[in-house]
């Protein structure tokens, strides 16, 4: 296939990656034909600790220049693809950045984040993280940052939210949110997943869901076939529609295990957790072989296509749904509020 | 009765007071018996607010000294008895100022801290806050500073916090906890008192109950009269037991209108929230005439005799339980394992 396959004419967008990025990796996603990347900097980090990973980015879009810009809207990600490089989506994969201050959902804003985690495997002060043994949905706190990611134009993300708290968070959010990073829960069972009914509130709402490459969310974990991972993406199509479902590969590269220490236990544990791991089996899970890099998108297209997907098809898989879902999602309410209200006058 | 009651010789341990301290106030609380009170220090202060407000007392210690001296351990309490002075017990209303690290919790143990909630009306990181609408119990997280907290000798007091996760840090915690300021639930329906299933689980794990004086907390709020609140003790020592039953007036004095509002809303919402008053009701609530200042203690003492307790039972109430349970509860555990590994050898 990969003759006929010509990359460079596709259109990819990665719904989240954990790199320890240099120069070298974001060539290689350049040559994988990789548009845009919603990245994760931050887990555990307080908010200086967030400004600080904000401001490495910010280094990076000077020194790196050539290499990546910076997406606040998504006509950066298509300004991105005319100059050959990837657009940089910051994202944070938990509420931490935030503390307990509601004005910092706009500061962050402003500081170009578009996407944040309302909780990340526990409790946070938003939601309850899909480890926890019970899960007390939205809080109080929670509601206001809810409507304060409303009005600013940052994406909620509940992927490693637990599920009354998603299902609640799908329901109060007056615009459509996402799971960056997760699998259906009937292709693997994990506390990670999600489950049908989640998938189901999510799609009629209008959100996405980022199909996940990382080995703990993929039947049979290092070993998943292409085949079954595409075949996947197909039956979540028919559960979701075929507009709501991109890629969320999470894929991590480049991180030693003190890392992924820090990801499972932050700073909330002195003994560490395993998370999706065990004592014996602790570090990073291998990738599939045919999902290694960012070079092997390639793999995921023809396997979409042999799936049964038309091109067209495919193309909003790899990118093009994420794509609709950040032109509105980045943008303030009050932005969508004019474009609507002049809408209405000229029909009127 | 005032004739007979020699104030100077009652001893006096407010479980909790948040009072804009000066020299004058503290000067009324020496005259009215008191000899030690925790004070609030903390509502939704992070690390770096929480330890200003610890240095503000590291000078108010110097400064005031002839007035107030620092307890650490119990025994300080009955130093500050023996020279007139008032002993201040350090203590957070909330869980913010350990943030999301566990070794803070050592931290401030060693700044002076002794006494924390783990959550106050809303859901913190460790536990459910009284005002939620949903109660997810102890967190991940919440069980690790519980562990800490009982390794260090810091108190665990729950009384902001929801039921099933009052209960579940009962259960969890290795030590007796307390709930500092708080009424029973069948004195007054409120979202901040007690059940009876939560008073005798606290009793029957060796925990404190503060009364307290606070309106909001009162059958027929400011109008409450002495005799009901003697005889809610009353029945409330006839459940728990009467030497798990102290005073936690709760007592507020000298502050303004803008710091409630800062207790009920902190950072976390832009519109106030009203608490436990109302939008035409949003002040401070007028204290009852019998206990509106410390030097109203005598007050208490008196109608706790006409309730039907003896001199020796009201002694306990009124400072003696709250003194013997802070003579275990401020120590760290190794030095309760010392002190019982030696019991055993000289039993032996």
């Amino acid at each position: 296939m990969e003759e006929v396959l010509d990359i460079e004419k596709s259109f990819i967008i990665d719904g989240l990656q954990y790199v320890n990025w240099t120069p070298e990796l974001l060539r290689e996603a350049i040559r994988g034909g990789v548009n845009a990347i919603h990245v994760t900097i931050a887990y555990w980090e307080n908010t200086q600790e967030a400004l600080v990973n904000i401001e490495t980015w910010s280094q990076r879009f000077l020194e790196w220049g050539e290499l990546v810009v910076p997406v606040r809207v998504a006509a950066d990600i298509l300004a991105a693809q005319q100059a050959g490089k990837i657009g940089i989506i910051l994202g944070f994969q938990n509420s931490s950045p935030i503390e307990d201050d509601l004005r910092k959902v706009e500061m962050m804003h402003e500081r170009g984040v578009r996407i944040m985690q309302l909780s990340y495997n526990n409790q946070s002060l938003q939601a309850t993280g899909c480890y926890e043994k019970s899960d007390s949905g939205i809080t109080r706190y929670g509601r206001e940052v809810i409507k304060e990611m409303n009005r600013v134009g940052m994406v909620i993300d509940m992927s490693h939210s637990a599920e009354e708290s998603t299902v609640q968070a799908i329901e109060f959010s007056q615009r459509p949110i996402a799971i960056t990073h997760a699998n259906p829960s009937s292709f693997h069972e994990a506390l990670r997943n999600k489950s049908d009914r989640v998938l189901r509130a999510l799609s009629e709402s209008g959100g996405m869901l980022g199909a996940s490459l990382y080995p703990f969310h993929l039947h049979n974990g290092s070993d998943c076939s292409l085949e079954d991972f595409c075949n996947m993406i197909y039956e979540t199509a028919n559960l979701m529609g075929i507009d709501q479902i991109g890629i969320g590969s999470d894929l991590c590269l480049n991180w030693d295990y003190r890392t992924l220490e820090w990801m499972r236990s932050g700073k909330w544990a002195m003994t560490p957790d395993f998370g999706e791991g065990s004592a014996s089996d602790r570090d990073w899970p291998k990738q599939p072989d045919w999902f290694s890099s960012n070079l092997d998108f390639r793999n995921v297209i023809v396997g979409l296509l042999q799936a049964g997907f038309n091109q067209t098809e495919v193309d909003k898989i790899m990118g093009e749904n994420w794509l609709n879902f950040f032109e509105h999602a980045f943008r303030p309410q009050s932005d969508l509020d004019i474009a609507s209200s002049a809408m209405s006058e000229s029909c009127g």
